[in-house]
Order: structure tokens, then C-alpha cells, then sequence
């Protein structure tokens, strides 16, 4: 493990951690806020999931987050979203594809079975890995992300109703398995048999019966890719079938930009936190 | 004038705009926040002045600015740190001179006389750009500004203290006149008299009876440019001689970077808030 950029940053220390990864065969880094309450006791954890095209660093630098965690003393986690390196297989054209687009899946088809490994990656080795290293209770864990990282939050929480106390996201891929920007990374992760993207996809996972008490999500009007890669209704459509609870919050104005992201960053970790407190456990580890 | 770009953010505007300058001879690139009460009555104005290397957009990106602002009612405004342009003479490879490195002068000498007026511009010229163009109070000024900015800001007001009723700083550069890293660019601008460096650097101001009421400046005690280029020291010596209100708040563990003015942006705007409620004009223009 490296720590190649350290912060102090409202009180809490920024960190950007590199180290290498069994479950994507690589390097990797991730940002890492730690409150200062830290230094006494372990925090909680939100985990920040990214969009396509962003690494670690574009909510590190844009996303706003620090006041509001060293406020309510939480740490975020901020992994990127993908593997990355020479070794690993990429098409350097394509942005919906490769590098900056692992969509947090296990991939199933060669050669990305051997590095696309970002589901596993991100609910089962950062979490032990964090644990080892930094001062945290990973009893106690949220997860909300942006885009295809608000897909990423939502198909993990709803798969992991037992480890994460909260989800929430900014304009996710809501059914990925059907929207245009999205089906042809699918295919070449999970090839062409549709039933295997079930278990990567919000809304057919929630009709197959996975289950989460309640989903937060804030969504810009003006988000270009609202009607064509978005489409929140969707979710909106079979969350009314079961007991999941969605807030969803339409937002006049706002695109898809972290000019948006930032606005609501602030009220989704007091959701998180408001969660987290609840689902504490009783006996800090 | 061309707005470029334009995201709604934290209730407020966020703009980009474009147009030509008189003063520099080119045209210019500012950032300009509006909060929401700008649809309904003109707002006062905070000014920040960016550091060396930068354009308007790193805190645009990085300050954290737009929470506070909107809050409080409060215009912010980012001009660019230089002329830019294929016509503008400059160093590529010298981050301190040109390009990222105006230093709010206006030149002296040729051929940089003819674009390198930062000092008009953003005194003058953009002022009154503003005023025309957008529901601003200009009646109503505060200035900040970091690092190279910071010696803006300070400069800028002790000379208008009619014009600005608040400053302040992050990181200022203090005595650029001295400080190695900025020398060269005072050689270059404004000739090799350094009678005439004077007029441009805060501690020599200070000395020739220019006067501010108050300065507020937070500086990171682990910033590396601080014992080199920074030196605050200088400021609080001249500022004892006089009655000069300068506060100076040195904070442990951070360095020069927007992780550290982030962390202060928002005190800094109440700052000003409350500086600019008092010195209010009683009739709203």
C-alpha cells in the first residue's frame, strides 16, 4: 500500500491510497476522507461510486463532501471505476467501454474476466482492505454513486441488504441492461445471453425479488441523458410493485454535471449518516 | 459578450462568460456565481483572484464556494489571472511570467504594456462590465484572492479602500517585490526602477500610508511555498506600525492547494458578508 497524495482538508486528512488488487489483477488507487473524529474512534463509511469517463479524483476534487463528513464524521471511500494498466484489455475509443467504465460488475467473458472484476473489487476486497489499514467500522456502511456509479450503489445495495445500511444515488443507470449507451459493455462483459445481466441491472433485480428498505435519489430536468440512458421511472415503475421505498427527486434546472452532484451532496450524506446512526452497532469494533 | 457555459448549482447560477477587453487588449474568460435572490433584487459582489497557473476555473471547480454564497446572498466573481492568446506575447515554459502569471499590474513596458493591464481590468473595466451585464450591487465589493491572488486582493483594495468595504486572503503572496519566484515577472512588466515595483506590493503600499481597515488571511503552516514566496510575517511586521487591523490565522497541517482554501472558503465569505451588510448603500440601485 501507498499513499501518493495526503490533505488535511477541513479538519480531516484526504488521501489518495495505491495498491495493487487480486480481484482486478492490478493497481489501483482510491480517495479516501477520513474525519478527524477518526483519529479517537472508527467511523462509518459511505462509499462514493463514479460515473463513466471519471476516476477516483473528479468527486475528490468536485463532489463537495469533505465539510459535511468531517461534520457528521464519516469516512468516504471513492474508488475508480475500473481497472486500469497496460495489461489491462481496453478499446482506448470507446467511453462507455474499458477504462473509466467497469460498471461494477464481474465480468464473464475473456479476455475482461481477468481484470473487470470491479464488483468484487468494491463490495468484498476494498472493504476488508480499508479495514485493515485506516480507522473505520466496516460494520457500518452506506454506498451512493453518480451515473453508472448511481447503477453501482443501487444493484450492490439491493445484493447486500445485510452489509449496507443505506443507498442513495445521483442519476443512475436505472436499467442498464436496456439503455443504448450501456448494452454493448454489457455484452462484451457478460456476453450475449441476457439473463446474466439480470443480476447487474436495478430494475430487473428488483423484480426478481432483491430487496432494500429504502433508496434515495436526486435527479437534474435538464440531465441530458435523462430520457435516452437514465430513465428513473423505470425504477420508479417496479419499486411501486414492492416495499422498496424510493424518494426520488426531480430537480428543475440541473444537469448531469458535479454543478449538480455537489448541490445534493450535502443532504445525502445526512440521509446516510441519519441511516448509519440507526444501524450502528452496539459495540464499536 | 458570449456566456459559454452555464450550470444551475446549489440554487444559484454558475456561468462562464467570454468577451472582449478593452484593458488587456484580448478576450477574457470570468466565472460569475449568482445566487437565486439575484432574480429579485442586485446582489453584492466578492471578487476572487486566482493564484499562479490558474484560470477562472479552478475555483470554480475546487473553492466550494456556492453553498455559502447562496446563502448569503453573495455574487462571486473569478476573472482570469492573465491575457491569453495567440496575439498576447508570453513564456510557454515559464509558469511564473505570462500566461497564468498577470499579477493584477498593468505593465510598463513592451511589449507587455499592451495586454498585461490585469490591474485595470479587474478594477475597473470588469466592474463596470458586471454592472451592465448581470443584477449585481457594485456599490457592494469585497476582494479575495490566493496566492498570487492574495497579493492581488490586498493590493487592489489598500488602493481602493473607497471602492472595496472587505479583503481578503489565502496564502497571499506578501512582498513580491523580494519573494524569489516573482521577481523576474515585476523585471519584466514593469521595468528595472524598483520605485515602480512598489505600487504592487503590499508591504511596500503599507509602508507609503495606503490603508485598509482590516485584512483577514489564512495561511497553511505546511504550505511549501510559505517561507520562500509567502512570508506573511512581512505583512504583520508593517501592518504593527499602523492601524491596519490584519488577522492572521496560521493553519496546522495545511498546505497551498484548494484542499486547503476549500477548507476556509466559507468563513472567508461570511467575512465579507458581514463586512459588506455594514457598508451597504441604504438605497438598493
Amino acid at each position: 500500500m501507498k499513499i501518493t497524495n495526503e490533505f488535511v482538508s477541513h479538519g480531516g486528512v484526504q488521501m489518495v491510497v495505491n495498491h495493487f488488487s487480486k480481484s482486478t489483477n492490478c493497481d489501483m488507487n482510491f480517495a479516501i476522507f477520513l474525519p478527524s473524529v477518526a483519529k479517537i474512534k472508527p467511523v462509518p463509511v459511505v462509499w462514493y461510486l463514479s460515473g463513466l469517463t471519471c476516476t477516483h479524483s473528479n468527486v475528490m476534487e468536485k463532489g463537495e463532501y469533505r465539510s459535511t463528513a468531517e461534520e457528521l464524521g464519516l469516512a468516504i471511500i471513492c474508488p475508480d471505476t475500473s481497472p486500469r494498466g497496460e495489461n489491462v484489455p481496453d478499446e482506448a475509443d470507446n467511453w462507455q467501454f474499458g477504462s473509466g467504465a467497469g460498471f461494477y460488475l464481474d465480468a464473464k467473458i475473456s479476455p475482461y474476466d481477468k481484470n473487470y472484476n470491479m464488483y468484487s473489487y468494491v463490495v468484498k476486497e476494498l472493504p476488508e482492505f480499508v479495514q485493515e489499514n485506516f480507522n473505520v467500522n466496516i460494520k457500518s456502511q452506506g454506498i451512493m454513486g453518480h451515473s453508472m456509479g448511481g447503477h453501482g450503489a443501487i444493484t450492490i445495495a439491493l445484493k447486500n441488504n445485510k452489509i449496507y445500511s443505506s443507498c442513495s444515488a445521483f442519476a443512475p443507470i436505472s436499467q442498464p441492461s436496456t439503455a443504448s449507451w450501456t448494452k454493448v459493455a454489457f455484452e462484451k462483459y457478460l456476453g450475449m445471453n441476457k439473463k446474466t445481466w439480470r443480476e447487474y441491472d436495478s430494475t430487473c433485480l428488483i423484480e426478481d425479488g432483491y430487496h432494500f428498505s429504502e433508496i434515495l435519489i436526486d435527479q437534474g430536468k435538464e440531465d441530458e441523458f435523462l430520457d435516452t440512458g437514465l430513465r428513473p421511472h423505470l425504477l420508479e415503475k417496479v419499486c411501486a410493485q414492492t416495499k422498496i421505498k424510493l424518494s426520488l427527486n426531480i430537480r428543475e434546472g440541473y444537469d448531469h454535471s458535479y454543478y449538480f452532484v455537489s448541490s445534493f451532496m450535502r443532504s445525502h450524506l445526512q440521509y446516510h449518516h441519519s441511516k448509519l446512526s440507526l444501524n450502528s452497532p452496539s459495540v464499536i469494533l
